[in-house]
């Protein structure tokens, strides 16, 4: 089968090629995929990995196979679910507590959700019921912020949107979010932080988090060590900082539950995966260098094979 | 009545001066003060206190009028109890709610107990049931360090006492740590991390936190920043990190309860408060500079009046 495999010459070294199919285990349903989601951690395994190495968590596409153990949809159902890893490919494997039935409505836009939507659901709800309290949301621009600025505003959270300049992103307010404002702004305290970005902007913000507050780290785009006042524990009693990675969370959540939510509300129009760019496979470097600097704003779901941009 | 107050003179500037006697609210007993503790908190507040400030949080003594609302003690009880911070004197008031009756046997030590014991207890609190797991507590040989070392071992943990020298600190062996280590030594993966030193002993202690673990930060005796690698989060998901302040989280918890638990295993010769100077508190600046260089390894109470050390 193709797949989109590294090619080892830097950052957005990426190209079609060849490789065996994918041997489902009991658990795992085969899936003809159609579109895969495009996430940061996925530039980061690219810097890392040696030519040939596959990619790629997000994955939608028709099951051609079911669980030989019985769970999970039978063929012909479109679903959508978080791979191992292995997913830009014309056939990916999903085990059937990672995935979920797509309705027709929703189609290929789900491939953006698995990633950033599981992970704007785990950060939130690390934190607490956010109901009647204020959260405050790094990046929350990007592809993971923007889902958890709708999910706290849905359930009934004061949304604060930090974001690098707030006039390219006053359409987060149509987002739920009751106040956008620049990374360091004095928004008043915050029961709840979200934070994707590190380095000054977190810094900056978890001044403004209440004693007792939460602050949830899912993310480091700015790539800077964490540093806080050597004060902070005593300036802010209470508070509990906590480093959340999706894999790691997964194997204490019901994910194809959560991920069930998640495509539930999109089919439903209430919750917008904001899906920006939509391409053939074949433009995956161009996708990857888009997103790294930034000129994509949202996510970008990238269409293969037939499906792609040829067809 | 005579009091401990600040003299605006320095890091050690404290002398006995005069104060109005205290009065005590429906809530609260009135104490003749035998004897205080002395804690590093204390010399951060005699740094930023004008002249004239009282101090002291940890208060020993007998009851000489009890709380009106009829809650608490019975005139002529041996008490110690957590002050609002103006104990260091020949009265003191205690609220009902932060006080505990004390065993003949164990008398004026107790006073080494309030803060050190109920900051030990709820950083251990907050980082779970320790039982079964790896517990490793940096500032081992201070105050609060060796009653966590206790508390820890005692209910079931594999305890590591991470200390600046070993060598000076085996006797943390027979207080129950499984392990004397120096900051940075690989002592292997830990499932809880006690932390009152911070800066680089934190960060290099924090490298060895399981995914999924706790820290609870309680000091920064360094008064260094805080400060992790960039990939903090992601090398160690589901780690939380929590800053504890003792005035904060005595809100939220049964401080009467918990002081008389402290007191009855110290009593009982279960509970070692580490008392190594007992002196008349006019030699406070002494204990005070004593501490603040590390030459009082361990607690220090101050004995009142006739009940010092000229008695």
């Amino acid at each position: 089968m193709k797949a989109l495999l590294t090619t080892g010459t830097g950052p957005y070294g990426i190209a079609l090629g060849d490789r065996p199919d994918p041997v489902p285990g009991a658990t795992e349903v085969l899936v003809a995929v159609e579109a895969v989601g495009v996430n940061r951690g996925e530039l980061a395994r690219i810097a890392v990995s040696p030519a040939g190495a596959p990619l790629g968590w997000d994955v939608y596409g028709h099951v051609v196979r079911p669980a030989d153990d019985g769970s999970g949809p039978p063929a012909g159902t479109p679903v959508v679910g978080l791979s191992g890893g292995e997913g830009w490919a014309e056939l990916a494997v999903l085990a059937t507590d990672r995935l979920a039935a797509v309705p027709e409505v929703l189609g290929s836009t789900a491939a953006a959700l698995p990633v950033a939507g599981l992970t704007a659901r785990y950060a939130l709800r690390a934190a607490g019921p956010p109901t009647g309290r204020t959260v405050a949301i790094t990046g929350a621009g990007g592809g993971v912020g923007r889902i958890a600025v709708q999910l706290a505003a849905v359930a009934g959270a004061r949304t604060i949107a930090l974001v690098g300049d707030p006039s390219q992103h006053q359409d987060l307010a149509h987002a739920g979010a009751d106040v956008v404002a620049a990374y360091g702004a004095d928004t008043g305290p915050v029961d709840v932080l979200l934070d994707s970005v590190g380095g000054e902007a977190l810094t900056a913000a978890f001044d403004r988090v209440r004693p007792g507050g939460v602050v949830v780290a899912f993310g480091n785009s700015s790539r800077a060590p964490l540093q806080l006042p050597p004060t902070w524990a005593r300036d802010r009693p209470g508070v509990t900082l906590r480093g959340l990675g999706l894999f790691d969370e997964i194997t204490r959540q019901h994910t194809a539950r959560d991920l069930e939510g998640l495509v539930i509300r999109a089919a439903a129009g209430r919750l917008d995966p904001n899906v920006v760019v939509t391409t053939g496979w074949e433009d995956a470097p161009a996708v990857l260098q888009g997103l790294n600097e930034r000129r994509i704003a949202g996510k970008a779901v990238l269409l293969t094979g037939s499906h792609g941009a040829g067809a």
